[in-house]
């Protein structure tokens, strides 16, 4: 059956997680939700739908084991696809999938007892009645979450209709608002770029015929979505290599895919450089904190994200970008007196304590913390990874300064990964202190652990400020 | 002394061990033991021969003590070589080969005292006398060790000799099958290559002037290790980059080698990327197993290499080869629907995740666990990396999909490296459950662990099937 | 309270550490002290000076809070500055200067309480006292903590003067020798290079036209060195590409940069080649130790660099060495039978292993550990980096030949760091022993642990030979 000392492997910890850490509330700075579904308050049918509609964890997870896509991404009815997955889940042992799970069949619907094929249909049934029953809806999940505010991933074209619905009729409820997501300006060379010009053109107002029309244009919907409430961007990266900011050369590859030729590596190169650069002063100039999620491997498997699509689980970790262009980019920032607060999130884990080391390099007054390592990403948001950054990164960068955990999820039911991370935390910080490498009053360590799960993603965001 | 609760640190952990792993035969899926001595059932003279005629991973911590080349691959005799070796255990705490060391004593001869210089004659002459008296031969050895299986590494143009001998003779005792490793016509950049197409030419009957040839030439050799029961390639690949699969390209590398000249860098990745992708398909075709072993790092001491000889323990760890070069082999061949059952060895420690991600990215119906993350590797198979990929990879690839250890040895006395890697799982599973990360019922576990052990080769393999 | 047990946290371990490792004197053979400061036995003022008057660590810390530089390396006084510096003291959980300072205030100082914003006027003013009443000197220092050596990091082109001083009016206190680094000579393509050639040319007597000059006003150098008591050499090496070594080029570069011009980057990498291979051949030739740190990412953040000054915490890690490139190197001198004992240090923790089987490669007799792979560096030389280093690298390179810790250090406090070390080696090996995994006679592991903490730097390094 499920416990409630989970993860919690010390007296110390113990303590410390139920004095400190339980009852705070969730700031969820980054996750993929639909912010139709949240406005609409949406009701769910079965579980089936809300664990299996969006999840490439979960999608990934089943195709290891060999289940046809049809139970994955396919025609199956939701219950025949809560079968299939209900069938692995003994078998996921070690895998974050399993506590994931465990947790959610909890803290939503009171279920401890382990999930597998021979009560999966119960189960199935169980759920399906209390998700009735209780309305576990968006607001219901993050009501029973204390979740007081989400941000979701916005393109910068987005009308961004259901945030500012949202915000008009706010009501005490959760504050949800955009981050400010520029990808589809960033990849040059995709497919659609021209396309997409064309939309941000409409969208803004600008007519974008040079790279400093997209500039403006970019800048006028950041203000946008300032005035509806954010100030937070993120960008998805590939593997980026620094080739210097030029804004002429950045030009001269933006015509050239305008008029639909592929810019060359050299050219990208430079193209997403000087996009960085002047997409970091925006976002220092309108007190925006910057977000760079670096290095996957988008479409490792192109054949079956042709015929699955992307983000279904085909994406895999990058291993090409080097310290040095990111920390080119930062200096670039630097020496323009324009770097905004920034989280770097390496996705290759052997680079996290080269990044760790980065971020603490370019780190200035007044601000705590202000370039962060942020907190493990996608394939390293479970417990050892949580454990392993705590570990090694707190000794090259102060965890203190985290604004800690996100769920970076398309589920609302993935709010426990903030208990996870919070008990995991208190577990690392009780064995210091009962291997006797920490012994500063206990309350001062209080503080750390709150700060960490909830104050300094407050203060460091702007969470606490008046809204945009 | 030895004691028999090694690595087993908690309870459930034990009995895990003691219930479900413990008496499961062994399926030696990749190793590098000698086909004549197994046939012959060589009777061995002494410890010092059984344990320090291949060893290289002995030779190489002999080398770091600074002990004289003459007693480690010279002509000192095994004595001499046996007492120099005693000497240094006691000061290899931390490495595996204590510990394998200590194992083999006691398993095969019920030694479970340390040895040291202090005791190094007595056990020199105590061993001596078990392995005339008790005949501790190869068939002893895998008998001892319930080994049902034992697959050694082959070129295709070997005759297979004695491996056909072992298929007819079959009488119950273990069986013995080859994997076909194909590496002398991936290098073709190596000096003798031209000679070696010669060889394979005329093993296979097939006069071999163009690349087509040479891949019709392994086919037909691929058949034969078919015929003589084997379902399993491997390819030793130092460091590789995908430049594209292409025959016409590959054809003219081809030629200029077999005429003398030596290709340039860009010239053997395209001859390699061509070489693999067709290998590929030949497996995928022939229900054959492909394993890559990636980045050896070759006699990267050469005059020593020189002086010595190759696999005398001056090989290293090589960090070239991105994971988008293997990925674009890969994907590659899933577009041409010709992704053989795979299994990815990475070296390099530091990409183990990365590795175990894209292997995920890759897997697909019916196969459970279709391309696997294979068991740490040479440098990285003991506790430290077989724990250490247990606690990070599960996370990134299912554990109990693995086809489970193999002793990639040259030495009869390895077979306890299984249990070593049974103990160490089931330790780590004990404590997932201690912590209260499992608790799906214990038959559950208990078959994921026996199928880790055991059934998942069996399967995967198709060591079940009727032989070929 | 500060707790003796501290990192002991098994019975094993620490009656290991109170047997074997506690009273064991100290070889500090890498650090970076000011010779004058020990000639002179310079007295200090407060704490305030002796912790952040050069200690880049602890300024890299503040500016991560977000402290005003004025308090860091400006002109605030060294109370304000300790004010500062204590108010984040309680933050600092899991980061190695929590434990150091606590281990500081305890050894020398005897406050075992934990250091914040509530009493550091109080531990100001008690600390201020005893540094007079104790005359907390650098002598007081190193004979608190039993140092028996220093080695500290020169210039070739340096007058020793304060060495010399030293050996003439040696008195049975520490010993202190200079380690020769040759960087200035070595970084061909930065600002001042004529410059330093002509003060190098001026301090050795030769004149420097040409690269073989250079070599030869070096070897002086280093025989002068040598005459003052050192046999050790050291080199900070940034990113390294193995280009071959060829005089010819490495003397074209050489006479391009005195000329004013910046070589390009295949230039330096041809000359940094040659240089590399031409010291290791001193080195050998006279007995010399080389040490090679790699991979700095020197100023990354250089805005900040130009402004505050080099060395100041804005250093990070990179990422771009390969591991063939320091092979080739190893390799090049092992094939000219002129590789020194050599000790790499890598500073990206992912490479930690990967260079620990290089170093074991090119491992020869009759030395024990002649090529080394050295004690965690920098970034990693803290509990957490100092395990993972024994705990995986151990298995690759045997921890029992390891030559032990070193401060690395400014600050003639850090001593500690030997006692941090030993209790992490002791605690490891414990640990190896309750899980049954060493089980060797007491007095072989007590040996083992008395050489990697005092007897294996004294044989290696040659510190119980007679003085040079």
């Amino acid at each position: 059956m499920f416990r409630e000392d989970l993860f919690l492997t010390n007296g110390t910890g113990r303590h410390l997680y139920e004095t400190y850490a339980k009852d705070l509330p969730i700031l969820d700075y980054h996750c993929h939700l639909l912010p139709q579904e949240i406005c609409e308050n949406r009701e769910f049918s079965d579980l089936g739908e809300m664990w299996l509609a969006h999840d490439h964890y979960k999608w990934r997870a089943m195709r290891c084991f060999g289940i046809d896509e049809r139970y994955i991404t396919g025609n199956a009815s939701y219950y025949e696809k809560f079968l299939k997955f209900a069938e692995i889940m003994p078998e996921l042992i070690g895998n974050p999938l399993y506590i994931w799970c465990a947790l959610e069949l909890k803290r939503y619907f009171g279920i401890g007892e382990p999930l597998g094929a021979w009560n999966a249909k119960e189960i199935w049934h169980r759920t399906k009645e209390l998700i009735a029953e209780r309305h576990i809806t968006p607001q219901y999940c993050m009501e029973q979450s204390r979740v007081e505010l989400v941000c979701t991933t916005e393109d910068p074209a987005d009308s961004l209709v259901y945030h500012r619905k949202m915000k008009e009729r706010r009501d005490g409820t959760v504050r949800v608002i955009p981050a400010f997501r520029p990808d589809k300006a960033f990849y040059v060379e995709k497919d659609g770029f021209a396309e997409y010009i064309a939309t941000l053109s409409e969208a803004s107002g600008v007519t974008i015929r040079r790279f400093a029309d997209l500039t403006d244009a970019l800048e006028k919907r950041l203000l946008y979505f300032q005035n509806t409430g954010s100030m937070i961007s993120d960008h998805g990266i590939e593997d980026f290599f620094w080739a210097g900011d030029c804004e002429t050369d950045a030009d001269a590859v933006f015509q050239k895919a305008l008029a639909g030729e592929k810019p060359d590596t050299g050219e990208i190169a430079r193209y997403r450089s000087t996009f960085l650069v002047e997409l970091g002063k925006l976002y220092q100039k309108h007190g925006f904190v910057m977000q760079l999620h670096i290095g996957t491997y988008q479409g490792a498997n192109r054949s079956e994200e042709r015929r699955v699509g992307a983000a279904c689980g085909f994406d895999c970790i990058d291993d090409g970008t080097s310290i040095k262009s990111v920390g080119a980019l930062l200096n670039r920032l630097t020496e323009c007196s324009s770097l905004p607060r920034t989280i770097l999130y390496p996705l290759d884990a052997s680079q996290m304590e080269t990044f760790a080391v980065l971020a603490a390099g370019f780190c200035e007054g007044p601000w705590r913390g202000k370039v962060q390592l942020g907190a493990p990403w996608w394939f390293h948001d479970q417990p050892a990874g949580i454990r392993r950054q705590f570990e090694y990164a707190a000794n090259l960068y102060p965890v203190a300064l985290s604004v800690g955990m996100l769920t970076d999820s398309r589920s609302f039911l993935s709010y426990p990964r903030h208990e996870l991370y919070r008990r995991v935390l208190c577990d690392y910080f009780g064995a210091l202190v009962e291997r006797g490498e920490y012994f500063s009053p206990e309350e001062e360590l209080g503080r750390v652990i709150q700060n960490i799960c909830y104050y300094n993603a407050k203060g460091w965001f702007g969470f606490d400020g008046k809204e945009g």
